[in-house]
């Protein structure tokens, strides 16, 4: 705890009911809800209890997404709470971010505004969750996490905080062995067993004809829909469970994505400065997935003596660790489009 | 030829200069020019001249293509010079068929119309470009083709005439190890390199990015590419050239293409009845092509016995070849999307 370090410089101190405190606030948003979590700092801080708050989920309105509008919701009603001029920084993670900010549904710097006008505070992040989440995975701690969901992403920091980033690049050029890279593969798979009786499965087509209709369709449904990268996705389930039930084509898949998972956090973890320490999140690093465990199997092949941990936080934890971070170095620089920072005094 | 069988039936036997004639017609149309070929059968064809036309490219306009004026002004161009109801039987070879009529770019009977209205006849065939390139390659006699360009599509017939397709699914799904799943490929090895040192390729790094700009941008400019599989398929060749130049990452993707293509082709030998002779036919089974002789070398490994021949005709003539088989077989039956039939009296 360098709190003290900490508000030297620091705007926000003020009195709460009678002490000396100011807040660091981090923030985590998404489409399924979003949430606030207020962390008193300075001499009186052990007296005030933190804050907690959730809000809505955002959504995709026009083409554009409302997370401004959240996150400013969110930050109205902790100043209700904490009184006005009271937060040294404060850090947004969100899902999505880089895919809107690259396609111009939403500018981050609306976020940050959107902080500064409700709490004042001019130290603002806002962040894509894979970073709050390997923030939180870690404890804030140099290391390296491989977060695996529909994308695939490893994300590194090194002991002079340096962010290392490998992958989530996307699903058209990237995304190596993750959710919509399983589903593509699972799916191409399915149709090939439509010509071939070896290269294909057919446990796939029978599965994927379910959910999908006849496989002629299949090409023209995917490129008519409009979040063809979540039917991909939520097709990589299917895939590992025909793995685990003995379909040999989907195992090479997994192994496919596992070796790629694998390159992913080793190409993190091999930058000069990064702890020998990695931990896997999303939902296909769920404790007892055989993806994780081929992952987990797999990683001290590529990275002899890494050090495997399981997550110790969550984005939540990791967007207040982000805010410290804000308050701790003045200079911490952004790494767009993943993080974009601003400490203007 | 078996013209004197074929004529029985047939509605198009007319007097052409004082001698009894019937024409059969092939047509070859896509976006770089069409040609038709018209063919005298019957017991005076010996002195009469096949006549051959040239004619515009197709294009598409407005989400429609212009597919029927294109062959419509072919076919009243050659009813001019054959003069009227002299046509048995007319079949259309066209570069996409497939892909544009699961779009409704286009529909194939609206191509149909346009023959039966300038030559009269209502014995016609609307075939994919797959198709007709087959049946020219291998001379309409029995065997498989496998065709790669942008995609990848082997077509096989068997000794009672029924076609057998694998792949050819569309770049989504299929069209596995096809120009546009190189191209994938390679740019998806390109994308690696910016943060791997050993599983991408720096030299498809620095060419691509010549090509398309910075990586961080591809992934969007490949999303709002209305011509995707074009601006994918285009850069197969560049990955061709870099294998050929030594680029390890290059070599393991075209052999994973040619492991997929001979697995395609293999499928179409494996039905029965299908003669073991095939032909590589499309831009990247090129004589001289490295992809080529990778296919060519593997075959006989998935197929023993297998012989592979040269393509012996163009689409054109196999366009000529389909209307020919209408003639004889009046029961021909389509395989859509790639091929519609209509023998109606």
């Amino acid at each position: 705890m360098r709190a003290g370090e900490a508000l030297e410089g620091a705007s926000g101190t003020s009195e709460h009911g009678g002490v000396t405190v100011s807040w660091e606030v981090g923030i985590d948003i998404g489409g399924t809800g979003s949430r606030l979590r207020g962390a008193p700092v300075g001499p009186d801080a052990g007296s005030i209890e933190p804050i907690e708050l959730t809000g809505d989920p955002v959504r995709v309105v026009s083409r554009r997404s409302d997370a401004p509008d959240v996150v400013g919701d969110l930050c109205r009603r902790f100043a209700e709470k904490a009184g006005p001029a009271t937060t040294a920084a404060a850090a947004v993670g969100m899902r999505g971010l880089r895919s809107m900010t690259l396609s111009r549904t939403l500018s981050p710097f609306d976020v940050h505004d959107a902080i500064t006008g409700a709490l004042g505070t001019r130290r603002t992040a806002v962040a894509s969750d894979t970073i709050t989440a390997h923030l939180g995975a870690l404890q804030g701690r140099s290391g390296a996490t491989l977060n695996v969901g529909s994308g695939a992403v490893a994300i590194g920091d090194d002991d002079l905080g340096r962010l290392h980033i490998a992958d989530g690049l996307g699903p058209l050029i990237g995304d190596n062995g993750g959710g919509s890279w399983i589903g593509e593969e699972g799916l191409r798979a399915a149709a090939r067993a439509s010509y071939h009786d070896t290269r294909g499965s057919r446990r796939l087509l029978e599965e994927a004809t379910e959910i999908l209709g006849p496989p002629e369709t299949w090409e023209s449904k995917l490129r008519d829909a409009p979040d063809r990268v979540r039917v991909l996705a939520e097709f990589a389930p299917v895939v590992v469970r025909a793995a685990a039930a003995g379909d040999i084509v989907c195992q090479g898949i997994l192994a496919g994505s596992a070796e790629l998972l694998t390159d992913c956090l080793a190409a993190v973890l091999g930058r000069p400065g990064v702890r020998q320490v990695a931990a896997t999140t999303g939902s296909l690093m769920a404790l007892g997935s055989p993806l994780r465990a081929a992952v987990h199997g797999l990683m001290p092949v590529k990275r002899v003596g890494v050090e495997l941990v399981d997550a110790a936080g969550t984005p939540l934890d990791g967007a207040l660790l982000l805010a410290r971070r804000l308050v701790e170095d003045p200079e911490f620089p952004s790494y767009r489009p993943l993080l974009t920072v601003r400490t203007a005094e």
